[in-house]
């Protein structure tokens, strides 16, 4: 269990995820980490639908966020009638799978499951709070273990002077990866592109590998072209928000440029995740957010009234650019991912 | 002249580039314009080399501030002898141009005109400062007009309906092109990346195309593929620090790979400027600037103490990626440079 290994970074801890106690849940606000350690408190899941809404957590973060906010809904109705009980986790279901829409597929495998064992427990008289934050616990750490498999997969492409990009935030795959390098003792560098507007990049992802004692360098996003000429990269690696089963991949927005720009120069790039079996290409939706994030930094805007700005929160990079999809049953090529065997249990 | 040009841009404003007045330089800090519009005040050439290097002005900024920082030397050595002032106007000339590297070959034609004007001065017993001055003064005119004609060749390629994205800042460029724009009666659309560390493009380019009346939409660094392939760009265009006669050009980091991008999505690349017929690539010298300003927004540090960066501050884009450098004397292709005619007085 993660909980007990020191080894890992802050963010990884455990309880930092999303967690609920005493009545409410407690998310690690991740805006604003690692300037600022601190956590917003939900006090009911349309608190934690808005949490995940505003990027307080993201990444991996929301599945546990959403199971906690399933705890929290059955927690506040544990007065209530089994009948009135069972349609208010249907609706906080909905609210929270939906916060987001570009990750609904993922996030209603998560509300689904949890609804699953609400009704069991509904249906014996138990504890329905307890069963659901047991699942989701139980699901973590399933989550965390296949993760080890992928991470171990992916790090066996990497050698001791291997320089790594990454992109944006992976943090259960990041450390993963890393734990694996430790295993093998090899240490190899990483060059991680900031990530604006969130600037995941610089505060998380570097935050979990400089934590876990491997070499970062942060770049800003229009630095990879120059850092790949200069510097020398000799892997790409991202995770995904989707990987449909035709071959593409939905990341945070920047993704398919650095994507474009590791063929130019010849270097791979493994995704890492597995396949979304029931997606398509054409099903995806991309969020767009509020440009307002992309015009101020911190809060603080530096822009003009007048000027505009555009903001969609993921790019879609196509198959051909994609050397290979890096799943817990070993690396895959995108038009291999039909292949893939359905885990017996969600991922999610 | 410009200052008469009410259509004009805050930032493109005369007195705002660098002005001599009361025995001091005054710059428009541009590192905190437009969410502050305050200038830094210079009492010594030395202070003006300082504010170069810590880019209080960019852009083409320096080759005026250089000219001033020249004014005040002489100012202050106004009752000193003339073979003393002529020593300390040679040291003054060293120190301002070569406050930053990569730009020394334009910042040293700067300082040798500005020597000239005060050696024929000094001879003729007349008041050097005020000589070097209205010499700064006509550079500044000299360039402006030399821009326009550059400006008007590059917007003869823009359509009602183009979308234009651009690199960093030209101030200079980006106006005459605009007022090129409205002279033919074309409202193309612009996209803007912000570029950071500095985020020059958001403050500074977005600023004078959004006081100019144009549309302006920015976008993070990260978001140029993404751009180009959903909302569609028709034309790339930068400015260059340097644009070396075998075809290469040198400009603010990330000009590299947006030229890579906009090859890929078949997007022309028109970079704008005169070729430095005495620069080959192998004459050029990177920049490499504090990383501190990488792993921080607005002096707002967002990174672990044990995270590093890396911040080259231009890079370089080979001529395979350029369609055409447009120059005052029409638009020449990247192996054509050498038929450029040298104008009939330095352009710095």
């Amino acid at each position: 269990m993660i909980r007990e290994d020191h080894g890992l970074a802050t963010i990884l801890q455990y309880e930092n995820v999303a967690w609920f106690e005493d009545g409410a849940v407690r998310i690690l606000d991740r805006r604003i980490y690692p300037r600022e350690i601190r956590s917003v408190i939900c006090r009911n899941y349309g608190e934690v639908a808005q949490a995940i809404r505003d990027m307080v957590t993201q990444s991996a973060g929301p599945y546990t966020a959403a199971g906690m906010g399933m705890v929290l809904a059955a927690y506040q109705m544990r007065y209530s009638e089994k009948v009135r009980t069972w349609e208010e986790l249907q609706v906080a279901a909905e609210v929270l799978s939906t916060a987001r829409p570009t990750t609904q597929n993922r996030m209603r495998q998560v509300t689904a499951g949890c609804l699953a064992v609400a009704k069991t427990a509904l249906d014996a008289g138990e504890d329905v709070s307890k069963a659901i934050f047991d699942h989701t616990i139980a699901s973590l750490n399933r989550r965390y273990s296949i993760m080890e498999r992928v991470g171990k997969n992916l790090a066996d492409h990497f050698e001791d002077d291997s320089v790594i990009m990454t992109q944006c935030y992976g943090e259960t795959i990041v450390g993963m990866m890393l734990r694996a390098c430790r295993a093998r003792g090899v240490n190899p560098k990483f060059i991680v592109p900031e990530t604006r507007p969130y600037l995941q990049g610089a505060r998380l992802t570097a935050s979990v590998i400089s934590e876990m004692g491997f070499e970062t360098t942060v770049i800003t996003d229009n630095m990879a072209a120059w850092a790949m000429e200069q510097i020398g990269v000799n892997l790409f690696t991202s995770a995904a928000d989707t990987i449909t089963i035709d071959g593409y991949v939905v990341n945070k927005v920047g993704t398919l440029q650095l994507a474009i720009l590791a063929e130019c120069y010849g270097i791979p790039y493994y995704v890492t995740g597995m396949p979304d079996l029931d997606m398509r290409v054409q099903d995806i939706r991309i969020e767009q957010r509020n440009p307002e994030e992309v015009l101020s930094v911190f809060g603080q805007r530096h822009t003009l009234p007048d000027v505009g700005a555009w903001y969609p929160a993921f790019d879609i990079t196509p198959p051909k650019l994609i050397t290979g999809v890096v799943t817990d049953q070993g690396i895959l090529s995108p038009d291999q991912l039909a292949s893939y065997s359905p885990l017996q249990k969600s991922f999610y």
